[in-house]
């Protein structure tokens, strides 16, 4: 029988639930990552299941590839090719069940959530002609050992999300405590200036985004620019020539206009259409 | 029909599960209060409850003390006396259920989760000899949007707790980034240097604990001593007459070892002691 969309399994279960003992549940205890899925395949799987890893393997949870691509297969298997023409995958790994108390338990076995969910759409202007973003209030807190992980603990992002419900703004900007722009609530951010792409430091806080990445190793050597990994002020932002956001599942969206108390604008560039050209491209052929 | 120990009941449903959906599992969007029980009542509670719904309010979670109450309440009388006699009561509110996304979902009703479990035990030495306790090298990050609440995002906390596990430690010691004293791993700090109560300004980072309230508001008045609630160095931890680590469940604990690449040697000293006899007073006539 072929189930319809959401579909949700835990630990290959579908549609069981959560004990309310699970780390995820208790503490946040846990990672996740959000794929866009194209035909019932997720393009840049390696790059996500690399972080997914990684992460996983920063809190000292105990995890195998195989065991997620398992799961995802039997879960693909249940749902109609039609529906997954255009998708979002999400998966979310927790410790799995503990007592009380922050200690690690002893012979944990990590919970494994996979959902599949209807595929956003955005307005084809977003890529065409670019969206207005907001600068937020709320600070990103600043530590090395949680920074770059996709983990669950995303108060801040949600705190910032809350802050506006003006459908004009596509997204909002994140600075840390100490003012350096980080990113932007469910994508990151890339500024050009002189030609050069220029994306911040995710040392100290921020999410290392899969697209981020597949940006800075393969699309933008194959142009043949060169990205700074570096601080970027408030300053940078706002003198920037092009601006854009991306993420697995839109892709890159140039930013056309920032409200940081009063309005910036830009013009959406040549090097940010040639990037959304080249993704178009690599999407394609690996689908 | 009596419940065994721990009885954990949903929105008032004993044994129900968490939907995946639920945004306590999804992003740890929601905050928890962790009380001891004596005799089926928890001492203390309108400090729980008051820190509960202020707490809630920060975060946009819209919630009555009254349901919370009643579950409570439902909880109880399902099971035996005896179990209650002494034992700990955790209480979880989240959002609620939402699709993905970091947004605030429209019409999300909040998941009220209430476990009752068996109580912590601790040597009695812990009181009257006093416990050692270690520096972690995890820090808080800084935010003051969240700092002082007891959200579900633990992850810090928890990397602290995993930094060790040999058992003559009781307490991990956490500085924030910025290298200020904030608290331990699931307990309040005081320091007592010179007659002088001290205690962490917790603006920044920290959970501001139930028992850190009662000792500021109500016992050092009642013993004329005055609390300094400030910054704190490494110096000024080192350097201490007194230390002590404080939470709802087990009261209080002078620390008479502090681990920080060597070991430091403090005295339980008699301010400590006349808290602890102030405490036992305390409870036991709220009880």
């Amino acid at each position: 029988m072929q189930h319809k969309l959401p579909a949700i399994a835990i630990n290959g279960v579908i549609d069981k639930q959560v004990s309310p003992l699970d780390r995820g549940f208790t503490y946040g205890d846990g990672v996740f990552e959000t794929c866009r899925m194209m035909n019932a395949k997720i393009p840049l799987w390696n790059l996500h299941a690399e972080r997914l890893i990684t992460s996983c393997g920063k809190l000292f949870i105990s995890i195998t590839l195989n065991l997620i691509q398992d799961y995802l297969a039997q879960l693909i298997a249940q749902i109609s090719p039609q529906d997954l023409a255009e998708a979002v995958v999400k998966i979310i790994v927790t410790r799995g069940q503990g007592g009380r108390g922050y200690r690690l338990p002893n012979d944990v076995s990590p919970t494994i959530c996979i959902g599949i969910f209807s595929a956003a759409s955005y307005p084809e202007s977003n890529y065409s002609q670019g969206v207005s973003v907001r600068v937020c209030s709320q600070r990103l807190g600043c530590n090395t050992t949680l920074a770059g992980l996709k983990h669950l603990n995303r108060l801040e992002h949600i705190l910032a999300r809350a802050e506006w419900s003006d459908e004009t703004f596509s997204e909002g900007l994140l600075f840390d405590v100490n003012n350096n722009l980080i990113e932007a609530t469910l994508s990151n951010i890339f500024i050009i200036k002189n030609e050069n792409l220029l994306t911040p430091d995710l040392t100290e806080a921020g999410v290392a985004g899969v697209m981020r990445r597949l940006i800075i190793d393969e699309l933008t050597p194959e142009l043949g620019l060169t990205v700074s990994i570096q601080k970027l002020s408030h300053h940078d932002l706002l003198t920037a020539d092009e601006i854009f956001v991306c993420n697995s599942i839109f892709g890159i969206w140039p930013v056309v206009k920032v409200f940081d108390q009063k309005n910036y604008f830009f013009a959406p560039g040549k090097n940010t259409t040639n990037l959304q050209k080249l993704l178009a491209k690599r999407l394609s052929l690996q689908n």
